[in-house]
């Protein structure tokens, strides 16, 4: 029996400490703090489990920079005619897939409430999170988030990212 | 980088068990039991999010002592005539927001669910812990916890606390 | 006031990390892997709480040894005549309720979302896990998991374990 080390335990408490922060930011509507959790050149892909999971391309976002994360942000916050909603994410302990140096390999099942004015929450999106998260001198940051979703149905359009 | 201190692995994990410790109270009715997770003076607040975005101070439920939760208590069990249900607390790992001397402010992401005899599960109440806890001789206890639910259209009266 | 132990921090990650590839395990629809979860002479057992809470014995589901639950995945994978869904746990850090010796007991709050193809998510399954946990040379094994299930009303029939 291997003991888990002490540098394990800070791995994970970053990791779920990461994973709190990214949800309080979007479901407290702080878009603008969304691309920084990732480095420059991260990459966020929202994919329907079915695609994933036959290894078929087609995703509902992929933004393959920081840059086209902003442009969505932007696209949110002022071009694209929504109504409103809430959001609130309940994310589970993150498991460790993987540490290789610097990149570190990371899962974690998530579901995602809405919430419309005057209505009742309901489950609008639930699946997983496959990360790859690097240290910089910022802290931890994604290199890629794919949000692999269970929920092919879509309740409306979905917006703001997961 | 900073690595995380061992008091701050210490720390999530007695407030994660708190939540855990919590949320059994509630979810198995030992409704006795709640009251006591704060100290004396201790505040229980259930707001809208609407409100509590907006800075306003209408809330649903607003205890602002360990006596008037024990008043609360007694009408759920003894004296407010109300279908039963179950809850069923899913808490996210809690967000540790800053440490000041004694108190620890936290905030957590929940969503409970609601289960009616013989009934599907429900979403019921999704929203956010904000938390103000403080150590006692008796462990770690909250002096205040607002819970900020975004669900605007509760499902029937809401009568157990959250 | 006792400081939290570096080995129950340990045990905490690991609980949390065994909760978290046993719901991966049945998410990514691994069944093989389920009974693995198990020591050979383990046990599951899935029951109303109704049931439960009145110490009455009937369960939907109660296997006395890894064998049966191969068994059970056999029907899954081959004999039991279904429409296929898809499931997602989202499962609370675990509490720690004790520790004999070898012996773990834990509990820990969780919501099964199940999504039928071309459907919508829907809350499917909420309870609690109440959990003997043994550490063998594999790593932790459930000597017993009790899934006590708030959902009284199963959504069509439940075919996968919890």
């Amino acid at each position: 029996m291997r003991a888990v080390s002490l540098e394990r335990l800070q791995l994970q408490h970053e990791v779920d400490q990461l994973n709190a922060a990214y949800a309080s930011a979007l479901d407290e509507k702080r878009f603008d703090a969304w691309p920084e959790f990732f480095v420059e050149d991260g990459r966020y892909t929202l994919q329907a489990r079915e695609n994933f999971d036959r290894g078929l391309p087609l995703a509902l976002m992929d933004l393959e920079s920081r840059g086209m994360m902003k442009d969505r942000v932007y696209g949110i916050t002022q071009t694209i005619y929504h109504g409103p909603y809430y959001t609130r994410h309940v994310i589970s302990p993150a498991q460790i897939l993987g540490v290789e140096g610097d990149l570190v390999k990371v899962q974690a099942n998530y579901a995602v409430f809405r919430t419309k004015p005057a209505g009742v929450s309901e489950v609008y999106n639930v699946g997983r999170y496959i990360d790859e998260i690097v240290r910089t001198p910022e802290g931890l940051k994604f290199r890629s988030r794919l949000c692999v979703y269970d929920s092919e149905m879509i309740l409306n359009s979905l917006i703001y990212p997961v």
